[in-house]
């Protein structure tokens, strides 16, 4: 696989590129503590509102993290975020969960779905980008009591099962069509991930070959629920 | 003054006061992280919602201290923290932020009410939840910047300033009515700040000066921040 290990960040394009990557996750995480949060509210249960509200924590922490790495090199979190608040926004305004289950379900899968993206990209970054990724995406069962509600709610009423795996779709056909958004409008970090003739990053197949991948995770974490994906 | 250092938790009734009181606290610090992350959302600026998140989050810690104490006194955090539920959501509906700034106001004039009471009410437990109550108290600075937002916003709008210092009456007054509230309803809370006769706890001149305080410390910041209180 051709990866950017061998570049460093005195290329300024490189560094460029880093740093709009680093803008991208971290408003991510910024939008997925609020998300989470609004999430949290709808819990019946108050122990379920609690794990919730240390999940959207954990985000913030997150937040933090990839802020304090835009810092370091040279850049303003704020104005790295920018370019990627209507690309997260626009995903979350068409995914709107309408039920506990749903939003808990967008939770998960949009957790999980980031986690597998931050392994994919970190083979393209920095050796110090790539650790700090890797530290991130340590989830550490997190979200593990989503899923252990998911599935029993789905065991329990496979109707709901049924409108869950639909939601399922939707979430990730939508996170594919804004990935291909900011891939088309974004050079920097497309340049960090597409091999455009300099022997780093991504050649076509291989990128066909990541969005394969993160598409398959995604069926088999549906699979795993209980839910035909 | 009759505290109630003289008491220690081998005494049941003194152990089961200490951990309501303890469930008083976290519900507020619970319900403090949601609210407050509701404010961060309609804040005009993302620098303004980063730094509400960081807060929020901060009261999601001050809460795991204290659901950690009420575990420690053998209890259950979200038994202990029930009988409170209604008369801090009740405050939170009766105090609904017209705005942005209304929403600072809140987020800094309730929690320095807060602080104040922790102050007054920590000469009345056992030394350890003294300590932890003592240590949530520090709020090292999380709410300046709100005081500071609230402070340029009224100096260069003298009409926003009339409709909060309004807002802020509003504020302490339900404050203090659903304190009334929860110490009619709640015996155990009640025997631990009241002398009943046993020497421990204030008497009724005592009680009336600890409101006074509470009343004019929120007067001060009214004022301080150039409002008429």
């Amino acid at each position: 696989m051709a990866t950017s290990t061998g570049r460093d960040l005195s290329d300024p394009s490189f560094r460029a590129s880093v740093i709009e990557l680093c803008g991208a996750l971290a408003y991510g995480e910024l939008v997925g503590f609020f998300m989470i949060v609004h999430d949290a509210e709808t819990a019946p249960r108050v122990g379920d509102r609690i794990a919730l509200a240390r999940l959207a924590a954990h985000e913030l922490e997150q937040y933090e993290r990839l802020a304090g790495r835009i810092e370091e090199l040279g850049a303003d979190p704020e104005v790295a975020m920018q370019p990627f608040a209507e690309s997260f926004d626009d995903w979350h305004r068409r995914t709107p969960p309408s039920s506990w289950l749903e939003g808990l379900m967008k939770v998960y899968a949009g957790h999980a779905l980031a986690e597998d993206f931050y392994r994919e990209i970190s083979a393209y970054v920095d050796a110090d980008t790539r650790a700090l990724v890797v530290e991130v995406m340590q989830e550490g069962g997190h979200v593990e009591f989503a899923r252990q509600t998911l599935r029993e709610a789905i065991a329990n009423d496979p109707a709901a099962g049924g409108r869950l795996a639909l939601f399922g779709r939707r979430l990730i056909g939508e996170a594919l069509s804004q990935a291909q958004r900011v891939a088309a409008e974004r050079d920097a970090i497309t340049a960090l991930l597409v091999d455009d003739g300099s022997g780093h990053g991504a050649d076509l197949a291989e990128l066909t070959q990541i969005f394969a991948r993160l598409t398959q995770a995604h069926t088999d974490r549906m699979e795993s629920l209980g839910l035909s994906a």
